[in-house]
C-alpha cells in the first residue's frame, strides 16, 4: 500500500492512504506529487507539502480570494502570483467587476499537469478571456508591467520552503515593489502557512514582512481539512478596510450581492467570522 | 521511539512523538493512555481516542463550556456528565452566578490518575466546596435525583466507541429522561465529534438524537490543534437562544461582564463565531 | 513523501520509502505496483506484498531455483509456474544441461510490465530458444500437456492472498495432478512463505499439502533483505535427496561444475547450508 | 495505540504495537525502554536500538556465545563485556567447563531493571556462584585485572552510537589492551551488528578493528526475526579456528557433548552453518 506521509511540525506526521500515483517528477523549478486519496480526492503536493485537495480546494481557494476581493468596493484589476491550479483564478473571475486578470506562474510545466490532471479546477478561468497567463518569474515581470492593480492574490508555495523560488516573494523589497503597482486601496491577500499556537514563526514571518510595507494588516483563518490545520492567510492594505465580524458581514452581504457572487464551500457568515481567531493566537502574532 | 499512532478517518492516520508513556492501563471502563509530547504537553487517550492535551485542553474545554453558561441568563445549578479530568468543572465554576455543580463520573480509577497525572487541570474545581463529584452511571444517578439543572454539559468519549459505557448516553431515552431534570429555559451542551464534511456521521447521531428531545438545536465547531480537526460541538433547549454572530457577541460580553469571566484560551470573538460554520458542513448537517 | 507500507505480520509494519512511482494498476488478475526504493533499487509488489525488488532479486530467485536444479541429476525438462518477471527462467536456464523450459504464467499483462520496468530481469531467458512461454492457467495447461518434467518450480504468489488465483495452486489436488507430468525422480521446489517462529502457518500449509503428494519434503531459508525476513522453501520428491549440509555441498559442487553454473548471490555454500534450519524453526515445522 | 518504530536504514521503518510499556527512563549511561509486544514478548530498546525480544533472546544469544565457547578446547574462564540483561551470561555458564565469569557491565541501574522486567532471562546466571558481576567501566577493569581469559564475549550496543560509552570498546586500542588478558588459544567474540549488502560499514568497521590485533577473524550470521535482519557476530583468535561447516560441525557435536550442552534454540547444525554466509555479503566484507 502507498502512504504519502508528511510531517505537521517537529512531532507529528499525517500518513494519507494513496489509491492511486497520478503523476510523480520534478519540473525546471520544483517537485510535483498528483495522487488520488480515496477521501480527499485528488491532491497535490510541490516539494513535500500538500497544496491543495479536491475535497476541499473550494473551502481553500474561496478563503484565499473572496475576503480581498470583497473588502474592495469595486475590483476590476487582478494580480495572481502563483496559483497554477488555476483554481484562484477561477474564484478571481466569479467577481463581475472583474475586467482584467493577470496571473504570474513561473511553472509552466506545473500549469501544465494540472491542466492534464485536475483539468476541472480551472477550466473556466483558462478559457475566460479576462485572464491573461504568463509563465514568468513574478519579480520580473513587475520590472515591466505597466498595469495597477486593485486586488494582489499570493497563491505561492508555503514559506518553510526557503529554497524554493518563493523565497524571495516574502521578502520586504519585494512587497515595495509590488505596492508601486497597487491603487491606493488595493488590497493584498496571500496564504500564510497554519495557524497553530506554538507553531506561528512562519505566519510572523509574512506578517512582519507585510507591516513594514503596508498600515493595515489583518489574519484570518479557516480549517481545510486535508491540510489537518487551522490554515492562516493574511490580507493588507494601505488603507483601513473592514475586519470586525458585524461590519464584515453586512459589507461582504452587500458587494456579493452586487456582484452576483454565491459561495458554494465557505459561505459569507464563516468568511466574516474568520477574522474572529482565539486568543491562544492572537497573544502571539506579532 | 515510542509513538502515539491513531487513525483520522478510513483513510488517514496521525502519528505523534511520545517523550515519556505515563501510565497505561485499563479501569474497570476504559483503557487509558496518559503520556508526553513535546509538542503538545501530557496527553490523555481513553479506548484509543485522545480526549485532551495540556496545550489546548483549554480552547477544549471553554469551548464546551462556556457558550451554555452564556445563553443562559443566570446558571446556578449545572450537572457535568463524564468530565474526569476536572477541566470541565473548573470552566463552569468560573461564573459567579453558580452555586452547585454535580459532576458524575462513573470511573473513579481514572479521576484519581487524573489528579495524579494532571493535577494543576482540575485543582480549583476539585477544591471547590461547590462541586458535588459522584462515581456513579449518569442514568442511575438521575433515577433517584431531586435537582433541577439551568445547564447540563456532556464531556463525554465519543460516539464511535459503541461499545464504551457512554455509548447509550447518546440515546432518545437518556435525554427525555434527563430533560425532566432541566428546567423551562435549561441549556444543555455536548461535545459532538470532528466537523468535517463527509465524516459528519457521529455528529449527525447526536443532533438527531437530541433534535428528538429540543426545540431548538445549533451546532458549532473549534479548532483543537491536538486533534487535528474542527471539533464539533452542539447546544440544545427547549427555548430558543441566540445563535448568530452579532446577537450572541453582544449577549455574551454582556453576561460574561456580569459573572466577571474572562476568557483566556478562545474568546468571546472566536465563541461567537462559532456557530458560523461554513456551507461545506452545513449543507450535510440533518 | 510517498511510503511503501506492508505488515510484516498482525503486530509489525514495514514501510519503505518509494524515490519514484514507476506502475501501479491492475490487470485482470491482481493489482501492481512497481516503485524504485533508494536502498532496494526497483521493487515489485502484487496484491500488497513484495515480490522481488532490484538489491537482491538475485537472493531469492538462485535460492528457489538452484537447489532443486542441483538435487536432480541431469534436469533436461523444467517447468516454471508462474514467475512473471523471468527471473526465475533466467536461472534455471544457466543450467546447460536444461533443454526445455516451459514457463506457465496466467498474466500476460504482468509479464509486459515486467519487460518494460525490469528489462535487465528477464532479458536473457526470455530471448533464449529454450524458453517455452505461455499465457495460461496452469491447471488448465496441464490437462493437455504431454511432458514429462524433470524439475518444476513454483514461483507463484504468496499463500496468504486466498482470494488470489494462485490459491488453488497450492492445494492437494493440484500437486496429485501435477505429479503425473514429473517424471520418477522429478524435484519440485516452491517458494513458501516467511519462515519465522509462530508464524508458520503459510510454510506449514505448503507442507501438509505436499507431503500428501510426496515422499520426501524437506524446507530451507535464505534470508532476503527486502523482504525482512527469512525466507522459506520447500522442496519435494518421491525420491530421497541430499539435505544434510556436507553431502549436500559435496553434490552441489560437482554438479555447479558439471554445468558450469557460477552462482553471484547465493553461492553453493550458503545453500547447501540453507537446510539448517535453528531448532526455534524446526520444532514447528508438520 | 502506541507503537515503537526504529529505522532498519536510510530508507526504511520498522513499527511494532506496543501492548505495554513496562519502563522508560535513562540511566546514568543510557536510554531505556522496556516494552511487550504480543508478538515479540517483552522487548529492550537502549538508546533507540532493540537489544532483545523474549521471543528470540535465545536465538541472539545461543549465536553470540556458542560459537565461541565451542570452538575453545576447554573454556575455563570467560570475560564477558556487557550483557546486562544476564542472558550471555546463563548462555555461558551452560558450558560445565567453566569455572570462573567476570562480567563487566557499567550499568548498574540497567542491570537492576533487567532483574525486575525480565527476571527470568538471567535468573540462573545471577545466582550462579560461578558468576563474578561488576559495575565498571571495562577499560578501567582491565587495568587492574590480574586474570587470563579462555574466552571473551562483547555484549555490547551496536556500533552506530558513537555517543554511547561502547563507542570506544571498537577501537584498535582497546582490543589490544585487551589481548593482553587472553590466553594464547583465547577466542573472542562479539555482535557485530546487521549483515546486509550495501550496509555493512558498521560490521566492516568491527572486522577492520579485530583484524588488526587478531590474526584469525570470522563473520557469521544468524536470523533474529525480531531485528529484522540476518544479525551478525565475529570471532576473532590469534590462533586458527574451524571455520568451515563440516568441520565445525564435528567439533560443535563433539565439544556440546563433552559438556553436556543442550542447545534449544539454535541448535548445532544451524550454528555451523552460520559461517556460510551468501556471496552477496562475503564480497563486501573487508
Amino acid at each position: 500500500m502507498f502512504i504519502y506521509s508528511q510531517a505537521a511540525n517537529d512531532s507529528d506526521t499525517v500518513s494519507r492512504k494513496v489509491s492511486k500515483v497520478l503523476a510523480q517528477g520534478k519540473t525546471k523549478f520544483q517537485e510535483y506529487l498528483f495522487f488520488d486519496s480515496t477521501i480527499h480526492g485528488t491532491c497535490i503536493a510541490l516539494d513535500g507539502d500538500i497544496q491543495s485537495c479536491a475535497s476541499d480546494e473550494a473551502l481553500y481557494h474561496e478563503a484565499l480570494v473572496h475576503p480581498a476581493m470583497l473588502a474592495h468596493p469595486n475590483p476590476k484589476t487582478v494580480l495572481i502570483m502563483g496559483g497554477g491550479e488555476g483554481a484562484t483564478a477561477r474564484e478571481v473571475l466569479r467577481h463581475t467587476s472583474v475586467e482584467h486578470v493577470i496571473m504570474v506562474d513561473i511553472d509552466r510545466e506545473f500549469v501544465e499537469l494540472c491542466k492534464q490532471h485536475i483539468p476541472s479546477w480551472g477550466a473556466r478561468a483558462f478559457s475566460d478571456p479576462r485572464l491573461d497567463l504568463r509563465f514568468q518569474d513574478i519579480d520580473l515581470y513587475l520590472e515591466t508591467c505597466r498595469h495597477t492593480f486593485d486586488v494582489v492574490i499570493g497563491d505561492l508555495i508555503d514559506i518553510q520552503d526557503w529554497n524554493s523560488p518563493a523565497a524571495t516573494l516574502y521578502s520586504q523589497g519585494f512587497y515595495q515593489r509590488l505596492q508601486k503597482h497597487m491603487s491606493d486601496n488595493a488590497i493584498l491577500a496571500t496564504q500564510a502557512g497554519p495557524l497553530v499556537a506554538g507553531q506561528l514563526d512562519g505566519h510572523n514571518h509574512i506578517r512582519t514582512t507585510l507591516l513594514s510595507s503596508f498600515e493595515h494588516v489583518a489574519s484570518y483563518g479557516h480549517v481545510i481539512p486535508s491540510f489537518y490545520h487551522l490554515w492562516g492567510y493574511t490580507i493588507a492594505s494601505k488603507n483601513a478596510f473592514a475586519n470586525e465580524a458585524p461590519d464584515i458581514y453586512k459589507q461582504y452581504v452587500h458587494r456579493a450581492k452586487e456582484r452576483n457572487l454565491d459561495l458554494h464551500a465557505t459561505g459569507i457568515p464563516a468568511l466574516s467570522s474568520a477574522f474572529a481567531l482565539p486568543y491562544s493566537i492572537t497573544n502571539q502574532l506579532n
